[in-house]
C-alpha cells in the first residue's frame, strides 16, 4: 500500500469518513498517504479533486483509493469518472435502508446542519466547559450535577478521559487526583464522600507511570518508581475499600476506557 | 423510524461505527431507539446480543436496524441469525479492498491495538496537555511549538475548538482571548506579535454572543447587546488590520471550524 494515495472527500468535514475509513485501511499492512478534501459541494470542486485524483494515478502508477461520502448526484457523478477504487460509503448504505424503511433519503448534506442550534450539540459544549471547570479537582461545586466524577493517582490519564467523555459523549465529567495526603488521612478527598456512587478510578502500571512522570519532572521523588509504587498501591487499595469500580489506563487509549466507563456508571447513556 | 432500535455492534468500543451510522440515519426523518453493544469479541457475548435484537423485533413488530463492525467470523456469523436488516460496516468495504490490493486483511480486532504505544496516540495526548496549558492566554511559554493559535473575544469558541484539535488531529492549539484592553491599546496582546503567521481568529454574531455570555453572567455590561457589538467590531477590525484569517462560529460545529483552521494554517495535516 505504500505507494497508494487514499482519498477520503466530502461535502462537509469528512472526519467521519476519515475515522472510518482509517479503521478499515488499518486491516491491511502498510501505510498509504492520505489526502482529505472537505467542503467539495460544487461541480468545480469535484472537477479539481477528479484531476488531483487522476494525476495521483498517473503518477503513481497505481489506481488510488477514493472513499466518498458525498450526498449530491451531481457532485458524485464527476469523482466517480475518476480512474480510482471508489468506495461510497453513503449509497452503499442508504439504499438498502430507503429500501427496508419504504422511504427516500432526505439528501441532507453534512451532517453538523444547524449544529450551533441542537441541543445535543449546546450539551457538548456545556459538558466541557464543566469538565474544564472541574479538572484536577480545581473545583468542588456543583459535583450534583456531575455524570461521573474520575478519581486516580496524578497523571494516571484522568484529565484527556474527562475531556473526550464531554466532547464525544456530552457527559459531564468531574476529575479528582488522590494524593500523598489523602492516603495519610486514608481516606477519599472530603468533597468526593456524596458523591462516591459516582465516581470511577483509573490506575496505572507503577512503570508506566514512572515513565510519564519522569518527563514532567525528571528525577523528582514525584517520578521515582518506589513513589509510584506506593502511590498505585495506596490508590487501588482505597478504591477497592470504597467500592469505586475502576480500570488501568496503562495499554487503553481514551477511547476505550470512555466507553468501558459509560457503560459502568451511565448504562443508558449507550441506550438513547 | 421512531418504533424502531438501531444496534451498533461491535468488538472494539464501537464509537466510529457509530457517528459514522448516525451521519447515515440522518438522512432519514424520524429519531429510532439507539443501543450500542462495545466489546462484543466471544460467541457468548453474540449470542446474548442476538437475543437481545430478536428481543426488540419481537417487540416491536419491526425488523431492527443493526450496524456491525466484527472482525472475527464465528461472532459475526452468530449477529447475522437475527431478524435484522444487518449492515456490515467492515466486509462491505474490506473485501473490494482485498480485491483491489491482492491481499487478505489481517482481521485485527478493534483499531487500538497497543494504542497506548503508538506515536500518534503519544502525539495526541502531548497535544492536549499543551492546549490546556495554553487555554484562555494562559501561558505564552513555548508558542513556538504552538501549530496554530487561536484568538478571539471570550465565549466565541476558542476553548472548546482548541481541545478539538488537539483531540482529534494532534495539532497543539493554543488560544488567547482578545480583550478590552487589547482594542483600547489597538494592538494585538503582546506575547503574540512573533506568532502573528499562526495565528487565525474566531469572531461570533453579536446576537449569539450576548446569549452566551448572559448565562454566564446575567445582566452584566460584559453581556449587554451593546458591548458585545462593540468587541465583536473592533476583534474584526484588529484581525483584518493584522491580516488574521478569520471564520464566524455562529453556525458552524466545532469539527466544522476545525477542518476549516486546519485547511487554512495546516493543510499538511489534511495529507499526511
Amino acid at each position: 500500500m505504500q505507494n497508494r494515495t487514499v482519498f477520503f472527500i466530502s461535502d462537509s468535514t469528512g472526519i467521519t469518513a476519515e475515522t472510518f475509513g482509517n479503521s478499515i485501511l488499518n486491516q491491511f499492512p502498510g501505510r498509504p498517504r492520505h489526502v482529505r478534501r472537505p467542503f467539495i459541494d460544487t461541480a468545480d470542486k469535484a472537477y479539481q479533486v477528479l484531476r488531483e485524483i487522476d494525476g495521483a494515478a498517473e503518477r503513481e502508477g497505481l489506481r488510488p483509493i477514493v472513499f466518498i461520502t458525498l450526498i449530491d448526484a451531481a457532485v458524485r457523478d464527476i469523482v466517480n469518472q475518476s480512474r480510482a477504487l471508489v468506495l461510497d460509503m453513503f449509497r452503499t448504505f442508504v439504499e438498502p435502508l430507503e429500501i427496508e424503511l419504504g422511504m427516500k433519503s432526505n439528501h441532507r448534506v453534512g451532517r453538523f446542519d444547524d449544529a450551533a442550534k441542537s441541543q445535543e450539540y449546546t450539551n457538548r459544549i456545556e459538558a466541557i466547559n464543566f469538565s474544564l471547570a472541574h479538572d484536577d479537582g480545581q473545583s468542588s461545586k456543583n459535583l450534583d450535577i456531575a455524570d461521573v466524577v474520575l478519581v486516580g493517582v496524578s497523571r494516571s490519564g484522568k484529565t484527556p478521559t474527562s475531556l473526550y467523555l464531554a466532547m464525544q459523549h456530552g457527559v459531564k465529567a468531574a476529575n479528582y487526583p488522590l494524593i500523598p495526603e489523602d492516603f495519610e488521612r486514608n481516606a477519599l478527598p472530603l468533597p468526593l464522600a456524596p458523591h462516591k456512587g459516582k465516581c470511577f478510578g483509573l490506575t496505572i502500571a507503577p512503570e508506566r507511570l514512572q515513565v510519564i512522570r519522569q518527563e514532567r519532572r525528571p528525577n523528582s521523588k514525584y517520578a521515582s518508581i518506589e513513589n509510584c509504587r506506593a502511590e498505585v498501591s495506596a490508590a487501588e487499595a482505597m478504591m477497592r475499600r470504597e467500592g469505586i469500580s475502576w480500570l488501568s489506563s496503562t495499554h487503553k487509549s481514551i477511547e476505550e476506557i470512555a466507553t468501558t466507563i459509560l457503560r459502568d456508571i451511565r448504562p443508558d447513556r449507550l441506550i438513547y
